[in-house]
């Protein structure tokens, strides 16, 4: 029998049901702005070992959460998991960013692919998840997630992150029912191990899709919304007698808003090139809205983060459907005591709107 | 007495006025791709002598113009003319980008900062312009382009370019007299700059504001649109008896739009993560509109190069108003007959819509 969550603010919020005040919770939270978070890492040795030892990656988990009130959890780990689990060799070179030893550029590249099974594969992540829900008591709700099938592909053709996509590109362009098959084995992925995390422990799941928006929004509907549509059919969205909300994040997706909220997810995560407030009046009545204030406002003095909240809330407005963040990950050189200045600003300024 | 302007299809077409077919030229398309500047550029010895060099920037300029049948030359500079004229002490590192010396950092550097005269501290531009108009002899009208006021600001505040712009956006936010200040004598620079352009022979202007897009909208809008209309406020607006058109363009813009086209200008460049048919339901009444064309597209086929100009010209649909480009500047790895067949494709494919 699972322990009664304390805090469901933020299941609540991206369900649009009734909250006392907006929850909180940041995009990387759990990351190296944090200097507890730096010492594990510095422990780990590399940020693999951080991501693939459940112990650390549940202490880095549990973090921010044990030092700010946030209304959730996120996983520790990587959207990289699942290409590493088909073979690919995910390696990271320090200051640089992802790579793989063996990127995927051919028909029979893609014909090897198979689908990994989380509980043995993944195993370290479900173990996380697990040990996570434990060590949280039902403080506050735990976010699973996984990369988009799109935003996996460019970086398994390209071979690791990329400026133009020229690769992954120029495969979809000429090759379009290899991308597609490609995407499709993604999808299949992301799909179960989402599941296993739900099955694990996730209380809500969260699809990233950092690089759908350096597509047209033709090829961003047809290439990366299209699976994550397919994706969230496939999800168990009701466990434990709780609905398992699902937010789908891409960003810069500010002309793709309504395509989005079609897709059958709960909540959609908006970055701050989109007014939260347009974005409600397009499409709030279907969905929750996740979001969205400029990550680079954390720089900025506490007062003026204190306005800058009030502004995004007061751009959504009243009733529930909020859940406030930042509209992408906060940033290694922001000072902690600053976000601390935030989710304080967002639950006090918030209550008004309830 | 100035010689006749024998195809003025990009003029017209940027006023909404009819067409034979639609014009393109392609933002960078004296660039990199190109052997004969590679050759340049290597004869040069640098890219600031080749930018300060009048013969050889005009050399360059004529090059895409000499190659394929396109209906525009683009100046061949640097945004960042201006800030060097004002002493920040520009350089480049191969494969990095530009960098200053001399970053503006606080209220006495902004104190220190002087607009510089066209004529004279800016004299190889002007030069250039003068240059290019005697040698192109009518062929295709010469466009002349600045800098946006914040695009320049981030470099010079950062120093060089930036994945966040922490030092620009927290001048800003924390010290907005400030920012407005470095912005207005900026705005005050490029107008003087752009009008010594129309003066040498410049046909038409562009604005190109690179990083607009990575504010809020609202700040997109007092920060950079505002100095950018405070600007288009100031120019020539007729020449030799004809409309100088004026061309703003920030890169992922799409949520401002409407703001955009407000403020003035002619015709708005728009990139890929907007479509062109949109943009013109939501403007196109207005304003003429230049783009948008996925730059990785020139890495696909020629066959699927031609597809795609034909969805893009017919997104734009029948009438004059429209302009093709890339949503953004060609790519160094292009191959040159690649956009041959784009261009040819555009011209040959547009003509049903006119």
């Amino acid at each position: 029998m699972a322990v009664e969550l304390k805090n469901d603010r933020l299941l609540r919020a991206l369900l649009r049901q009734p909250v006392d005040v907006t929850p909180i919770w940041i995009m990387r939270q759990a990351g190296r702005y944090l200097p507890e978070y730096r010492e594990t890492r510095k422990q780990a040795g590399d940020f693999l070992t951080l991501c693939t030892t459940p112990e650390l990656a549940c202490k880095v988990t549990l973090q921010p959460v044990d030092r700010f009130p946030l209304d959730a959890a996120i996983l520790f780990s990587d959207i990289l998991t699942i290409p590493n689990a088909m073979g690919l060799g995910l390696y990271f070179v320090e200051g640089e960013g992802p790579r793989f030893e063996r990127p995927i550029r051919t028909q029979s590249d893609v014909a090897a692919l198979g689908v990994p099974d989380p509980e043995t594969e993944l195993r370290y992540v479900i173990d996380t998840v697990r040990l996570v829900r434990q060590e949280l008591q039902g403080r506050v709700p735990l976010i699973g997630f996984a990369g988009s099938p799109w935003t996996l592909a460019t970086y398994m053709v390209e071979g690791g992150g990329s400026k133009d996509f020229a690769r992954t590109k120029a495969l979809m362009f000429d090759q379009p029912a290899l991308a597609h098959k490609l995407l499709e084995i993604l999808a299949d992925a992301v799909s179960a191990y989402l599941n296993a995390q739900v099955d694990a422990g996730a209380q809500t799941l969260m699809i990233f899709d950092t690089w759908g928006g350096v597509l047209t929004p033709r090829d961003y509907k047809a290439f990366s919304l299209h699976y994550m549509q397919r994706i969230v059919a496939c999800l168990t969205r009701e466990h434990d007698g709780r609905r398992v909300p699902i937010i789908l994040f891409t960003r810069n997706s500010g002309a793709s808003l309504e395509a989005i909220a079609d897709s059958s997810c709960d909540a959609i995560g908006v970055d701050w090139t989109t007014d939260i407030g347009d974005a409600r009046r397009r499409v709030g009545h279907a969905v929750g809205l996740q979001g969205n204030m400029d990550p680079a406002m954390l720089y900025a003095s506490p007062d003026r983060i204190r306005d800058e909240a009030a502004v995004v809330l007061a751009s959504y407005g009243a009733g529930s459907g909020h859940v406030f963040n930042l509209g992408h990950g906060i940033t290694p050189d922001v000072d902690p005591d600053h976000l601390a200045v935030l989710v304080d600003a967002v639950h006090e300024l918030s209550r008004q709107y309830h």
